[in-house]
Protein backbone atom coordinates (compact mmCIF):
# COMPACT_ATOMS: atom_id res chain seq x y z
CA UNK A 1 0.00 0.00 0.00
CA UNK A 2 1.30 3.16 -1.18
CA UNK A 3 1.88 6.27 1.47
CA UNK A 4 0.76 9.67 0.24
CA UNK A 5 3.30 11.88 1.48
CA UNK A 6 2.32 14.86 -0.61
CA UNK A 7 -0.70 17.40 -0.06
CA UNK A 8 -0.77 18.23 -3.85
CA UNK A 9 -1.77 14.34 -4.45
CA UNK A 10 -5.37 14.76 -6.23
CA UNK A 11 -6.83 12.56 -4.12
CA UNK A 12 -5.57 14.30 -1.03
CA UNK A 13 -6.87 17.56 -2.88
CA UNK A 14 -10.47 15.88 -2.94
CA UNK A 15 -10.88 14.56 -0.04
CA UNK A 16 -9.44 17.95 1.95
CA UNK A 17 -12.50 19.84 -0.02
CA UNK A 18 -15.36 17.10 1.18
CA UNK A 19 -13.83 18.10 4.79
CA UNK A 20 -15.63 20.84 4.47
CA UNK A 21 -19.66 20.25 4.70
CA UNK A 22 -20.68 22.73 2.48
CA UNK A 23 -18.97 20.53 -0.37
CA UNK A 24 -19.70 17.50 0.69
CA UNK A 25 -23.45 17.77 0.76
CA UNK A 26 -23.57 18.98 -2.45
CA UNK A 27 -22.17 15.36 -3.62
CA UNK A 28 -24.24 13.81 -1.33
CA UNK A 29 -21.65 12.92 1.30
CA UNK A 30 -20.62 12.74 4.87
CA UNK A 31 -17.43 13.17 5.96
CA UNK A 32 -16.71 11.43 9.58
CA UNK A 33 -13.39 11.55 11.53
CA UNK A 34 -12.78 9.73 14.65
CA UNK A 35 -12.54 6.05 15.62
CA UNK A 36 -15.50 6.44 17.60
CA UNK A 37 -17.79 8.49 14.90
CA UNK A 38 -16.16 6.29 11.91
CA UNK A 39 -16.51 2.79 14.02
CA UNK A 40 -20.63 3.78 15.36
CA UNK A 41 -21.45 4.68 12.02
CA UNK A 42 -20.15 0.85 10.53
CA UNK A 43 -21.82 -1.19 13.18
CA UNK A 44 -24.88 0.58 12.32
CA UNK A 45 -24.58 -0.36 8.49
CA UNK A 46 -23.51 2.64 6.82
CA UNK A 47 -21.21 1.79 3.70
CA UNK A 48 -17.70 3.47 3.47
CA UNK A 49 -17.12 4.75 -0.28
CA UNK A 50 -13.78 6.14 0.68
CA UNK A 51 -11.57 5.28 3.85
CA UNK A 52 -8.55 7.44 4.60
CA UNK A 53 -6.49 6.59 7.48
CA UNK A 54 -2.80 7.49 8.20
CA UNK A 55 0.07 5.29 7.81
CA UNK A 56 0.03 4.40 11.64
CA UNK A 57 -3.54 2.93 11.27
CA UNK A 58 -3.84 0.05 8.48
CA UNK A 59 -4.69 -2.38 10.95
CA UNK A 60 -7.79 0.15 11.62
CA UNK A 61 -9.02 -0.10 8.11
CA UNK A 62 -8.14 -3.62 7.90
CA UNK A 63 -10.33 -4.63 10.75
CA UNK A 64 -13.34 -2.44 10.07
CA UNK A 65 -13.06 -1.85 6.55
CA UNK A 66 -12.14 -4.96 5.25
CA UNK A 67 -12.01 -5.20 1.14
CA UNK A 68 -11.73 -1.27 0.68
CA UNK A 69 -8.62 -0.12 -0.08
CA UNK A 70 -8.07 2.38 1.85
CA UNK A 71 -6.31 6.19 0.93
CA UNK A 72 -3.18 5.85 3.10
CA UNK A 73 -1.45 9.50 4.35
CA UNK A 74 1.43 10.34 5.60
CA UNK A 75 0.78 11.47 9.55
CA UNK A 76 1.49 14.92 8.24
CA UNK A 77 -0.40 15.08 5.48
CA UNK A 78 -2.92 13.29 7.30
CA UNK A 79 -3.07 16.08 10.29
CA UNK A 80 -3.47 18.69 7.36
CA UNK A 81 -6.52 17.47 6.20
CA UNK A 82 -7.66 16.52 9.71
CA UNK A 83 -10.51 18.64 11.14
CA UNK A 84 -8.78 18.59 15.00
CA UNK A 85 -6.23 19.24 16.59
CA UNK A 86 -5.22 15.47 17.64
CA UNK A 87 -6.33 13.58 14.93
CA UNK A 88 -6.89 9.93 15.80
CA UNK A 89 -5.33 9.01 11.63
CA UNK A 90 -8.75 7.68 11.07
CA UNK A 91 -11.68 8.64 8.28
CA UNK A 92 -14.40 7.58 6.07
CA UNK A 93 -16.99 9.15 3.14
CA UNK A 94 -19.85 7.48 3.50
CA UNK A 95 -23.22 8.45 1.84
CA UNK A 96 -26.15 10.54 2.78
CA UNK A 97 -28.44 8.45 3.93
CA UNK A 98 -31.94 9.62 2.34
CA UNK A 99 -33.70 12.54 3.66
CA UNK A 100 -36.81 12.14 1.89
CA UNK A 101 -37.76 9.19 2.00
CA UNK A 102 -41.74 8.01 3.14
CA UNK A 103 -42.41 8.78 7.03
CA UNK A 104 -42.24 5.35 8.35
CA UNK A 105 -45.40 3.52 9.95
CA UNK A 106 -45.41 0.84 12.73
CA UNK A 107 -47.36 -1.89 11.75
CA UNK A 108 -49.32 -1.62 16.00
CA UNK A 109 -50.01 1.61 15.08
CA UNK A 110 -48.17 2.98 18.07
CA UNK A 111 -46.13 5.81 16.08
CA UNK A 112 -44.24 8.35 17.90
CA UNK A 113 -42.77 11.24 15.41
CA UNK A 114 -40.89 14.28 17.16
CA UNK A 115 -41.54 17.38 14.10
CA UNK A 116 -39.00 20.02 14.68
CA UNK A 117 -39.84 23.51 12.75
CA UNK A 118 -36.53 25.32 12.76
CA UNK A 119 -34.68 24.05 14.98
CA UNK A 120 -31.57 25.61 14.80
CA UNK A 121 -28.66 24.72 17.01
CA UNK A 122 -26.65 21.48 16.33
CA UNK A 123 -26.60 20.25 20.12
CA UNK A 124 -30.11 20.34 20.23
CA UNK A 125 -30.98 18.38 17.16
CA UNK A 126 -28.32 15.86 17.84
CA UNK A 127 -29.99 15.58 21.82
CA UNK A 128 -33.02 15.01 20.51
CA UNK A 129 -32.35 12.19 17.91
CA UNK A 130 -30.07 10.54 20.81
CA UNK A 131 -33.60 10.71 22.74
CA UNK A 132 -35.71 9.77 19.70
CA UNK A 133 -33.70 6.50 19.89
CA UNK A 134 -33.82 6.04 23.38
CA UNK A 135 -37.50 6.12 23.64
CA UNK A 136 -38.28 4.31 20.54
CA UNK A 137 -39.76 6.80 18.36
CA UNK A 138 -40.48 6.15 15.20
CA UNK A 139 -38.51 8.95 13.12
CA UNK A 140 -37.43 12.62 13.66
CA UNK A 141 -38.91 14.65 11.02
CA UNK A 142 -37.16 18.14 10.09
CA UNK A 143 -38.74 21.17 8.34
CA UNK A 144 -36.44 22.13 5.25
CA UNK A 145 -35.59 25.22 7.58
CA UNK A 146 -33.89 23.03 10.44
CA UNK A 147 -30.16 22.87 10.79
CA UNK A 148 -28.43 20.02 8.37
CA UNK A 149 -28.86 16.62 10.44
CA UNK A 150 -25.22 15.67 8.42
CA UNK A 151 -23.27 18.87 10.35
CA UNK A 152 -20.18 16.97 12.40
CA UNK A 153 -22.16 18.65 15.25
CA UNK A 154 -25.60 17.10 15.23
CA UNK A 155 -23.55 13.78 14.37
CA UNK A 156 -21.54 14.08 17.34
CA UNK A 157 -23.95 14.76 19.66
CA UNK A 158 -26.38 11.90 18.63
CA UNK A 159 -23.93 9.36 20.32
CA UNK A 160 -24.38 6.76 16.99
CA UNK A 161 -28.49 7.44 17.28
CA UNK A 162 -27.85 9.11 14.37
CA UNK A 163 -27.72 5.62 12.08
CA UNK A 164 -30.40 3.64 14.42
CA UNK A 165 -33.80 5.94 13.90
CA UNK A 166 -35.23 7.36 10.21
CA UNK A 167 -34.26 11.44 10.07
CA UNK A 168 -36.84 12.62 7.36
CA UNK A 169 -37.24 15.90 5.98
CA UNK A 170 -41.00 17.34 5.09
CA UNK A 171 -42.59 20.30 4.89
CA UNK A 172 -44.99 21.02 7.40
CA UNK A 173 -47.43 20.85 4.62
CA UNK A 174 -46.96 17.16 4.00
CA UNK A 175 -46.40 16.18 7.68
CA UNK A 176 -50.17 17.65 8.25
CA UNK A 177 -51.07 15.53 4.73
CA UNK A 178 -49.78 12.28 6.56
CA UNK A 179 -50.66 12.86 9.85
CA UNK A 180 -54.46 13.30 8.66
CA UNK A 181 -53.70 10.19 6.48
CA UNK A 182 -52.84 8.27 9.09
CA UNK A 183 -55.25 9.56 11.96
CA UNK A 184 -52.60 10.76 13.60
CA UNK A 185 -52.61 13.02 17.10
CA UNK A 186 -50.97 16.51 16.62
CA UNK A 187 -49.35 18.70 19.27
CA UNK A 188 -47.85 21.53 19.24
CA UNK A 189 -45.62 22.20 22.41
CA UNK A 190 -46.59 26.04 22.88
CA UNK A 191 -46.22 27.92 25.73
CA UNK A 192 -50.00 28.58 26.07
CA UNK A 193 -51.25 24.95 26.13
CA UNK A 194 -53.10 22.43 28.45
CA UNK A 195 -50.60 21.05 30.61
CA UNK A 196 -49.09 17.80 29.42
CA UNK A 197 -50.22 14.68 31.38
CA UNK A 198 -49.97 11.41 29.94
CA UNK A 199 -53.44 10.59 30.63
CA UNK A 200 -54.45 12.86 27.64
CA UNK A 201 -52.20 11.53 25.18
CA UNK A 202 -52.93 8.66 22.88
CA UNK A 203 -50.99 6.89 19.69
CA UNK A 204 -50.35 7.74 17.20
CA UNK A 205 -48.74 10.84 17.92
CA UNK A 206 -46.81 13.84 16.49
CA UNK A 207 -45.79 16.63 18.58
CA UNK A 208 -44.24 19.83 17.35
CA UNK A 209 -40.96 21.59 18.61
CA UNK A 210 -40.08 24.84 17.56
CA UNK A 211 -37.35 27.24 17.14
CA UNK A 212 -34.93 27.46 20.17
CA UNK A 213 -36.09 31.51 20.16
CA UNK A 214 -39.36 32.14 18.63
CA UNK A 215 -41.02 28.96 19.02
CA UNK A 216 -43.31 27.37 16.32
CA UNK A 217 -45.12 29.78 14.13
CA UNK A 218 -48.93 30.21 14.34
CA UNK A 219 -49.36 28.43 11.40
CA UNK A 220 -48.34 25.21 12.29
CA UNK A 221 -49.60 25.90 16.06
CA UNK A 222 -53.01 26.67 14.47
CA UNK A 223 -53.27 23.07 12.46
CA UNK A 224 -52.02 20.62 15.09
CA UNK A 225 -54.84 18.98 16.87
CA UNK A 226 -53.75 20.17 20.44
CA UNK A 227 -51.55 22.20 22.20
CA UNK A 228 -50.03 21.34 25.11
CA UNK A 229 -47.17 22.62 27.64
CA UNK A 230 -44.73 21.51 30.52
CA UNK A 231 -46.03 22.36 34.06
CA UNK A 232 -43.43 24.66 35.15
CA UNK A 233 -43.34 25.88 38.89
CA UNK A 234 -39.91 28.38 38.91
CA UNK A 235 -38.89 31.43 37.41
CA UNK A 236 -37.72 30.23 33.82
CA UNK A 237 -40.24 30.79 31.12
CA UNK A 238 -39.38 28.03 29.24
CA UNK A 239 -37.40 24.89 29.32
CA UNK A 240 -34.25 24.52 26.42
CA UNK A 241 -35.56 22.67 23.26
CA UNK A 242 -34.21 19.44 23.42
CA UNK A 243 -35.39 18.63 27.38
CA UNK A 244 -38.88 20.07 26.39
CA UNK A 245 -38.56 17.59 23.16
CA UNK A 246 -37.66 14.71 25.82
CA UNK A 247 -40.20 15.41 28.38
CA UNK A 248 -42.84 14.96 25.95
CA UNK A 249 -41.30 11.91 24.03
CA UNK A 250 -40.76 10.48 27.64
CA UNK A 251 -44.44 10.95 28.37
CA UNK A 252 -45.52 9.68 25.12
CA UNK A 253 -43.20 6.62 25.29
CA UNK A 254 -44.94 5.52 28.24
CA UNK A 255 -47.54 4.21 26.27
CA UNK A 256 -45.35 1.71 24.07
CA UNK B 1 -17.63 61.27 31.29
CA UNK B 2 -13.96 60.85 29.26
CA UNK B 3 -14.08 58.37 26.92
CA UNK B 4 -10.67 55.99 27.06
CA UNK B 5 -9.24 55.54 24.13
CA UNK B 6 -6.13 53.81 25.03
CA UNK B 7 -5.60 50.53 25.43
CA UNK B 8 -2.90 50.88 27.31
CA UNK B 9 -4.77 52.87 30.16
CA UNK B 10 -4.61 51.19 33.60
CA UNK B 11 -8.29 50.41 34.25
CA UNK B 12 -8.43 49.03 30.70
CA UNK B 13 -5.82 46.52 31.46
CA UNK B 14 -7.38 45.18 34.66
CA UNK B 15 -10.75 44.41 32.90
CA UNK B 16 -8.79 42.69 30.12
CA UNK B 17 -7.57 40.77 32.72
CA UNK B 18 -10.88 40.30 34.56
CA UNK B 19 -12.78 39.22 30.87
CA UNK B 20 -10.21 35.64 31.17
CA UNK B 21 -12.55 33.71 32.96
CA UNK B 22 -9.33 32.40 35.46
CA UNK B 23 -8.45 35.58 36.55
CA UNK B 24 -11.81 36.65 37.36
CA UNK B 25 -12.64 33.86 39.45
CA UNK B 26 -9.30 34.04 41.32
CA UNK B 27 -11.02 37.66 42.70
CA UNK B 28 -14.60 35.95 43.19
CA UNK B 29 -15.76 37.89 40.27
CA UNK B 30 -17.76 37.23 36.90
CA UNK B 31 -17.42 39.01 33.78
CA UNK B 32 -20.61 39.37 31.93
CA UNK B 33 -20.92 40.61 27.70
CA UNK B 34 -24.08 41.81 26.03
CA UNK B 35 -27.36 43.34 26.96
CA UNK B 36 -29.15 39.67 27.44
CA UNK B 37 -26.99 38.44 29.79
CA UNK B 38 -26.07 41.65 32.04
CA UNK B 39 -30.15 42.80 32.06
CA UNK B 40 -30.82 39.10 32.82
CA UNK B 41 -28.27 39.51 36.02
CA UNK B 42 -28.98 42.95 36.97
CA UNK B 43 -33.11 42.08 36.80
CA UNK B 44 -32.83 39.04 39.21
CA UNK B 45 -31.01 41.34 41.56
CA UNK B 46 -27.44 40.78 41.12
CA UNK B 47 -24.98 44.14 42.00
CA UNK B 48 -22.73 45.59 39.41
CA UNK B 49 -19.02 45.74 40.29
CA UNK B 50 -18.22 47.64 37.68
CA UNK B 51 -19.70 48.86 34.44
CA UNK B 52 -18.22 49.31 31.30
CA UNK B 53 -19.66 50.27 28.07
CA UNK B 54 -18.71 51.37 24.22
CA UNK B 55 -19.05 55.03 23.84
CA UNK B 56 -22.28 55.03 22.45
CA UNK B 57 -24.00 52.57 24.97
CA UNK B 58 -23.63 55.48 27.56
CA UNK B 59 -27.84 55.27 27.84
CA UNK B 60 -27.40 51.83 28.19
CA UNK B 61 -25.81 52.32 31.36
CA UNK B 62 -27.99 55.39 32.95
CA UNK B 63 -30.78 53.44 32.35
CA UNK B 64 -29.96 49.96 33.61
CA UNK B 65 -26.81 50.69 36.20
CA UNK B 66 -27.99 54.28 37.13
CA UNK B 67 -25.91 55.41 40.19
CA UNK B 68 -22.93 53.54 39.11
CA UNK B 69 -20.27 55.67 37.26
CA UNK B 70 -19.43 53.55 34.26
CA UNK B 71 -16.31 53.23 32.53
CA UNK B 72 -16.60 54.58 28.78
CA UNK B 73 -14.69 53.36 26.40
CA UNK B 74 -14.26 54.34 22.84
CA UNK B 75 -16.02 52.02 20.37
CA UNK B 76 -12.10 50.71 19.27
CA UNK B 77 -11.31 49.97 22.41
CA UNK B 78 -14.37 47.96 23.74
CA UNK B 79 -13.75 45.97 20.58
CA UNK B 80 -10.24 44.77 21.71
CA UNK B 81 -11.23 43.81 25.25
CA UNK B 82 -14.59 42.50 24.15
CA UNK B 83 -14.80 37.91 23.92
CA UNK B 84 -17.05 38.12 21.02
CA UNK B 85 -16.66 39.63 17.13
CA UNK B 86 -19.41 41.94 17.14
CA UNK B 87 -19.61 43.42 20.12
CA UNK B 88 -22.77 45.22 21.79
CA UNK B 89 -20.63 47.63 23.91
CA UNK B 90 -22.10 46.57 27.36
CA UNK B 91 -20.57 44.68 29.87
CA UNK B 92 -20.60 43.90 33.82
CA UNK B 93 -18.60 42.54 36.66
CA UNK B 94 -20.36 41.05 39.13
CA UNK B 95 -19.38 38.94 42.68
CA UNK B 96 -20.01 35.49 42.20
CA UNK B 97 -23.01 34.47 44.43
CA UNK B 98 -21.75 32.57 47.13
CA UNK B 99 -21.33 28.84 45.97
CA UNK B 100 -20.64 27.58 49.56
CA UNK B 101 -23.79 28.21 51.32
CA UNK B 102 -26.10 26.18 53.50
CA UNK B 103 -28.25 23.42 51.82
CA UNK B 104 -31.47 25.23 51.74
CA UNK B 105 -35.08 23.59 52.85
CA UNK B 106 -38.06 24.78 52.02
CA UNK B 107 -40.81 24.88 54.58
CA UNK B 108 -43.46 22.31 53.44
CA UNK B 109 -40.65 19.60 52.78
CA UNK B 110 -41.09 18.95 49.39
CA UNK B 111 -37.35 19.61 48.57
CA UNK B 112 -35.89 18.31 45.28
CA UNK B 113 -32.14 18.44 44.82
CA UNK B 114 -30.16 17.46 41.72
CA UNK B 115 -26.75 16.37 43.02
CA UNK B 116 -24.26 16.60 40.31
CA UNK B 117 -21.18 14.94 40.64
CA UNK B 118 -18.12 15.50 38.14
CA UNK B 119 -20.54 17.22 35.34
CA UNK B 120 -18.05 18.34 32.53
CA UNK B 121 -20.34 19.69 29.66
CA UNK B 122 -21.21 23.96 29.79
CA UNK B 123 -23.91 23.14 27.56
CA UNK B 124 -25.42 20.51 29.60
CA UNK B 125 -24.88 22.69 33.16
CA UNK B 126 -26.50 24.97 32.31
CA UNK B 127 -29.39 23.34 30.73
CA UNK B 128 -29.54 21.44 34.04
CA UNK B 129 -29.77 25.05 36.17
CA UNK B 130 -32.65 25.85 33.73
CA UNK B 131 -34.19 23.03 33.76
CA UNK B 132 -33.88 22.92 37.78
CA UNK B 133 -34.98 26.92 37.75
CA UNK B 134 -38.04 25.64 35.27
CA UNK B 135 -39.15 22.79 37.51
CA UNK B 136 -38.99 24.72 41.23
CA UNK B 137 -36.14 22.40 42.20
CA UNK B 138 -34.89 23.83 45.68
CA UNK B 139 -31.15 23.84 44.44
CA UNK B 140 -28.72 22.57 42.40
CA UNK B 141 -25.66 21.18 44.27
CA UNK B 142 -22.48 20.74 42.23
CA UNK B 143 -18.95 18.35 43.30
CA UNK B 144 -15.98 19.92 43.47
CA UNK B 145 -14.91 18.23 40.46
CA UNK B 146 -18.09 19.38 38.33
CA UNK B 147 -17.30 22.39 35.91
CA UNK B 148 -17.14 26.16 37.13
CA UNK B 149 -20.74 26.98 37.42
CA UNK B 150 -19.52 30.56 36.29
CA UNK B 151 -18.23 29.80 33.00
CA UNK B 152 -19.18 31.93 30.05
CA UNK B 153 -21.25 29.09 28.31
CA UNK B 154 -22.84 27.83 31.35
CA UNK B 155 -24.20 31.23 31.91
CA UNK B 156 -25.84 31.46 28.68
CA UNK B 157 -27.35 28.50 28.51
CA UNK B 158 -29.12 29.05 31.94
CA UNK B 159 -31.03 31.84 29.85
CA UNK B 160 -31.06 33.78 33.16
CA UNK B 161 -32.05 30.70 35.14
CA UNK B 162 -28.60 31.34 36.92
CA UNK B 163 -29.45 33.64 39.12
CA UNK B 164 -33.19 32.85 40.21
CA UNK B 165 -32.13 29.31 41.76
CA UNK B 166 -29.54 28.35 44.65
CA UNK B 167 -26.27 26.91 43.19
CA UNK B 168 -24.12 25.03 45.69
CA UNK B 169 -21.07 23.05 45.94
CA UNK B 170 -21.01 20.50 48.14
CA UNK B 171 -18.61 17.32 48.90
CA UNK B 172 -20.70 14.17 48.49
CA UNK B 173 -19.83 13.32 51.98
CA UNK B 174 -20.87 17.24 52.78
CA UNK B 175 -24.13 15.87 50.96
CA UNK B 176 -25.17 12.50 52.13
CA UNK B 177 -24.69 13.81 55.87
CA UNK B 178 -26.85 16.50 55.13
CA UNK B 179 -29.68 14.22 53.43
CA UNK B 180 -30.07 11.97 56.30
CA UNK B 181 -30.25 14.05 58.64
CA UNK B 182 -33.08 15.97 56.72
CA UNK B 183 -34.29 12.49 55.75
CA UNK B 184 -33.97 13.24 52.45
CA UNK B 185 -34.48 9.97 49.93
CA UNK B 186 -31.55 9.76 47.66
CA UNK B 187 -31.98 8.35 44.16
CA UNK B 188 -28.60 7.33 41.69
CA UNK B 189 -29.84 7.45 38.20
CA UNK B 190 -28.13 4.31 37.21
CA UNK B 191 -28.00 2.29 33.99
CA UNK B 192 -28.88 -0.73 36.08
CA UNK B 193 -31.22 0.85 38.44
CA UNK B 194 -35.34 0.24 38.30
CA UNK B 195 -37.29 1.88 36.49
CA UNK B 196 -38.33 5.28 37.16
CA UNK B 197 -41.96 5.61 37.83
CA UNK B 198 -43.65 8.32 39.60
CA UNK B 199 -45.68 6.08 42.09
CA UNK B 200 -42.17 5.24 43.92
CA UNK B 201 -41.03 8.06 44.49
CA UNK B 202 -41.29 10.61 47.33
CA UNK B 203 -40.25 14.22 48.53
CA UNK B 204 -38.13 15.04 49.80
CA UNK B 205 -35.35 13.86 47.43
CA UNK B 206 -32.60 13.97 46.04
CA UNK B 207 -31.17 12.85 42.62
CA UNK B 208 -27.73 12.45 41.76
CA UNK B 209 -26.54 12.77 38.33
CA UNK B 210 -23.10 11.75 36.99
CA UNK B 211 -20.48 12.64 34.78
CA UNK B 212 -21.25 12.25 31.17
CA UNK B 213 -18.65 9.52 29.84
CA UNK B 214 -18.75 7.62 33.21
CA UNK B 215 -22.00 8.01 35.19
CA UNK B 216 -21.58 8.25 39.24
CA UNK B 217 -19.13 6.77 40.74
CA UNK B 218 -19.97 3.29 42.49
CA UNK B 219 -18.92 4.67 45.98
CA UNK B 220 -21.89 7.37 45.34
CA UNK B 221 -24.11 5.24 43.49
CA UNK B 222 -23.84 2.96 47.20
CA UNK B 223 -24.67 5.25 49.15
CA UNK B 224 -27.48 6.48 48.13
CA UNK B 225 -31.06 4.95 48.99
CA UNK B 226 -32.08 3.29 45.35
CA UNK B 227 -30.87 3.23 41.79
CA UNK B 228 -33.33 4.36 39.31
CA UNK B 229 -33.11 4.61 35.41
CA UNK B 230 -35.31 5.67 32.43
CA UNK B 231 -36.92 3.58 30.79
CA UNK B 232 -35.51 3.29 26.97
CA UNK B 233 -37.09 1.24 24.23
CA UNK B 234 -34.81 2.05 21.93
CA UNK B 235 -31.06 1.31 20.68
CA UNK B 236 -29.68 3.90 22.41
CA UNK B 237 -27.76 3.08 25.04
CA UNK B 238 -28.06 5.97 27.19
CA UNK B 239 -29.29 9.89 27.88
CA UNK B 240 -27.87 12.67 27.16
CA UNK B 241 -26.72 13.95 31.20
CA UNK B 242 -29.33 17.42 30.87
CA UNK B 243 -31.79 15.09 29.33
CA UNK B 244 -31.86 12.59 31.83
CA UNK B 245 -31.36 14.97 34.76
CA UNK B 246 -34.69 16.73 33.13
CA UNK B 247 -36.97 13.78 33.05
CA UNK B 248 -36.48 12.95 36.46
CA UNK B 249 -36.91 16.40 37.95
CA UNK B 250 -40.16 16.72 35.49
CA UNK B 251 -41.29 13.17 37.32
CA UNK B 252 -40.60 14.35 40.72
CA UNK B 253 -41.84 17.98 40.02
CA UNK B 254 -45.65 16.19 39.79
CA UNK B 255 -45.08 15.63 42.94
CA UNK B 256 -45.03 19.14 43.99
Amino acid sequence: MQIITSRDNPNVKRIAKLTKRDQAKKEGLIYLEGTRLCEEALASGQTAVEVIVSEDKKDWAEEFTPGIGPLVLSKDVFRKISQTVNPQGVALIIKEPELTAEIPRRKDGKDIYVVLENTQDPGNLGTIIRMADAFGLTAVIVSPTTCDPYNDKVIRATMGSMWHIPIIRKSMDECFEFFENSKTDTLAMHLKGDELCSCSLRLPCAYFIGNEGDGLTDVTTARCSKKVRIPMHGKAESLNAAVAASVIGYELSKLL
